[in-house]
């Protein structure tokens, strides 16, 4: 059985590559953010824009780990995927991958923390966050 | 009759808005950038990361005129639009719009010349690209 | 008798170059926005952030015309300068000028206004940022 | 006894700063380039435009791995600081801090590869950079 994702298929754009003509790797955590504002508004049903603006939820990473393995070139097709690792109270650890026709090529662990965008403490998830987080990881595969 | 034009719709991200959480004037740059490589990759059907990469042909901007008539919000739905104003046998005029749901809020006038990434000299655009750039302005709107 | 100018020397970093090795344009754009909160905050001595920030002061561009005559390389050294073309109640027309050891590159005109960040209308600059432009324009070149 | 370190401060700008006018983690991680860029190109004196262009020497990043304790709002006065924690014959590991007046608020660590361009298959670090490192690292705090 394998964890539920949530993935997209993108071709590595000229803006994203470095002199060297290969994926610039602060433009593939650049990827990473936007992948995760399309599941929490794609996905999860859950408008991100109001979550950061009006709602005043923040949701700043506290750690990444990520391991780049192979190179990925202008025009590549990619896959980039998601998965919930754990959900916590105020914390949620997710996964990344992104794939080429040789394989994975970059894997990558965010721990997120929940936070109120007026005192930049953190705090539980707002409860429609978590339910769909929580439908999300028990969603057929 | 109207020009035929290349379209796409966008959400704004997150990560193209500002500390005012409105569009930041560089990313709308990077957007237009973004989508005359989607235009000649996927409607004239010539991959762009070919020309720029193994072809050596450059299409670099020599000049653009932006005129900011409305804000985007983070998570706003826009339309963004290109047609060619004047095909040359070295350059290319492209005007761009990008709309949301209270009509245009930017114009945009770009004039790419086409270089060799050799010598970064001007030269005929090629071939290939030339006869799509002309089938496009001639496509039914 | 020149203008009164506020300039820096950088190096075009890696970074801000794409896979030809030249400078990005939406990176020109993004070096404007950094020289422009540079020049307010380190020449007139009004802190961007406390503009943009707390006191909810927006400098949204409407307008830029710009010019790319020659290209920038990784590792070049050049020169950014700007000037104040016209000081109006509410909006402010900038001229920019990027140099290498071939003269000028780039050339841009940038025409802001001064909104209010809570209702995104133009407003007349706040008293402070106006003497200190004002004064800006009088120095001694 | 302290390990040699390269250090720069900066003002975080309007555009490295997001929607909850925070630094914004991608762009941490451009910091973080740039840092290195400098590093080798100022203190080791070999010119990074050098190595990365004619030299066809790439540095790719392997892996990173990030901890983001505090964050950091738009105009902050900030230190970055690197140290080399172990040079090796085809790759570096590299740890950054970045510190505000209320201590660290981020540390990272980054494993280099040094490859060759043509191929884009690991290599042993040219000479000349490698004795710089080495220089680097014996140097008096």
């Amino acid at each position: 059985m394998t964890a539920p994702a949530f993935e997209r298929v993108l071709r590595v754009p000229f803006s994203a590559c470095d002199p060297a003509g290969i994926m610039f790797f602060p433009q593939v955590f650049l990827l990473f953010q936007n992948h995760v504002e399309d599941w929490i508004t794609d996905a999860l049903g859950v408008p991100y824009a109001d979550l950061l603006g009006p709602r005043r939820v923040g949701l700043p990473s506290v750690r990444w780990e990520t391991d780049f393995r192979a190179i990925s070139r202008m025009g590549d097709a990619i896959v980039i995927r998601l998965h919930v690792e754990r959900l916590g109270e105020k914390s949620l650890t997710l996964r990344f991958a992104i794939a080429g026709d040789d394989g994975v090529r970059v894997e990558a662990r965010q721990v997120i923390v929940c936070t109120s965008l007026e005192t930049h403490r953190s705090m539980p998830f707002p409860d429609d966050l978590r339910a769909a987080i929580t439908r999300f990881q028990e969603s057929a595969a």
